[in-house]
């Protein structure tokens, strides 16, 4: 094997990339070189097995990967690309884990194509409220769905390295374009993400003299509720900005069912209300089903 | 001991029954008696040991109580109080579990006080997206804490045996009056429900061809913010309308939240969105360290 090992390399260190590298060096069968600006986050990874090189800088790391992934927040990724565009070898494949697509696609497939380096975008249905390194476990994406997103340009030879990058770290990949991608993700995780902040403002916000009951009163509906309102306001708000109109086509579609079943309540039209309820529970219970065989 | 034992009649024998009942057998000291419709499930409650005695009528069960707990749905629990209160003795204690107190005492108490006998609302902060006999525990009540609603006119008697009972369960009494109760659960409760439902609607009754896409794509966010849209339609609609006012005034609150909030994406103003994100955390996370000590 020895220096027919694929070379991968990881920039970002947070809970994805320390994750990530942890995943691939627990498979096996590639050498995982990863960098990160926090010198100790660094060097603490290398000292605990889980890189097998790291430098000062990122860029004589660049010139040795085959695969590149890209674990920065989203504002970052495009930017690091275009500085650093010029350092990749002709044939690698450059990819990364923001949760838009588009947006990130536009900025680094033309910078890198110019060098003959193939970018598609990469998005593992993965994460926590935690960030950071000590939040990592090489477990973080066993089952987990990995979107894919390869323009019509895109080589058979780079899809399937990065296919089999993800399948080595426990994760099914499933290939997408990036605006179905960015469409989706804004519904069924942007969208949750802005409502936990709304609802945590709204319910502990409040200014009335009914705090302390209010707070005691918090049970676990809210608890699982506001998860993940504990995110990062830096990070999410860099996704938020970067998938802005489809964020406000679905909150606007939220408001509207919400508006619905507000009407609903203020007319006591509750036999109404009810059937919307048992057909959101419906759908709900189906998808839960199907995703989970019904584990709770 | 023996006849000295506290008499507990415990009606209905669902979720929050039947682990009352079976919290109140491990506990010792007490006397249980349970009646619920459903004959088999009564009877598969008795033969576990989780009851000391049940009927095929409440009516005789209820001539017996020193204190009566009505575990059934908010809108039957004010209907079987007004229908049976010439049947409880002269100076026994009733209470209940519904979600929502001042209808219910509204009802209750009047009626029960002229025969003589103490209506002292509750309200446990236990419970679970799961419904029936079957998926009741001994532990639900564990350190989850009751609200009591006694007013000026009842008696320290029976709010000490009401405590005790609870404290016997595991929970944690506190008093409060039933309008306080009945505007903070619309909030922390109620609300989240209602939202819930919308998210499910909103997200997966799309019909828009990205439904498969959508399925594959909803992760761990929209799990856990969809939790309790599993809730049983008939029980929460049966709350919602008990609590109609006070629901509508916390959804109108978190319209007004999310209405900012999307406003300040639709502006592109994000360092406004971010203060807002960064407030609702602290605010989550400072909820969170107090109510678990930091366990995720």
């Amino acid at each position: 094997m020895g220096s027919s090992r694929e070379n991968v390399l990881i920039v970002g260190l947070g809970l994805l990339g320390a994750s990530l590298a942890m995943a691939l060096k627990k498979a096996g069968g590639r050498r995982v070189m990863g960098w990160t600006r926090n010198a100790s986050a660094r060097e603490s990874l290398l000292s605990k097995g889980a890189l097998d090189e790291t430098a000062e800088s990122p860029d004589s790391l660049i010139g040795k990967a085959d695969l590149t992934v890209l674990c920065m927040p989203v504002p970052q990724i495009g930017e690091f690309v275009v500085e650093k565009a010029a350092l990749w070898r002709k044939g690698s494949v450059v990819s990364d884990v923001g949760s838009v697509k588009r947006l990130i696609d536009e900025q680094a497939a033309p910078a890198l194509a110019a060098q003959g380096v193939e970018f598609i975008g990469g998005h593992p249905m993965a994460g926590s409220e935690k960030s950071g390194p000590d939040a990592a476990f090489p477990g973080l994406f066993e089952k987990a769905v990995v979107f894919l997103t390869p323009s019509a340009s895109s080589s058979k030879e780079a899809v399937s390295k990065l296919r089999a990058l993800w399948e080595a770290a426990g994760a099914k990949p499933c290939e997408t374009d990036p605006c179905s991608h960015d469409a989706v993700m804004a519904g069924v995780s942007h969208l949750p993400h802005v409502i936990a902040w709304a609802l945590a403002l709204s319910v502990l916000g409040k200014e009335d003299g009914s705090e302390a009951l209010t707070r005691l009163a918090c049970a676990s509906s809210f608890r699982d509720m506001t998860r993940v309102a504990a995110s990062s306001p830096d990070l999410w708000t860099g996704i938020f900005a970067a998938n802005k109109d489809r964020l406000l086509d679905s909150i606007v579609h939220f408001q509207e069912r919400l508006r619905i079943m507000k009407e609903f309540i203020e007319q006591g039209r509750f036999e109404d209300l009810r059937e919307d309820i048992a057909k959101g529970k419906a759908l709900r219970d189906a998808w839960h089903s199907d995703k989970y065989g019904d584990r709770a």
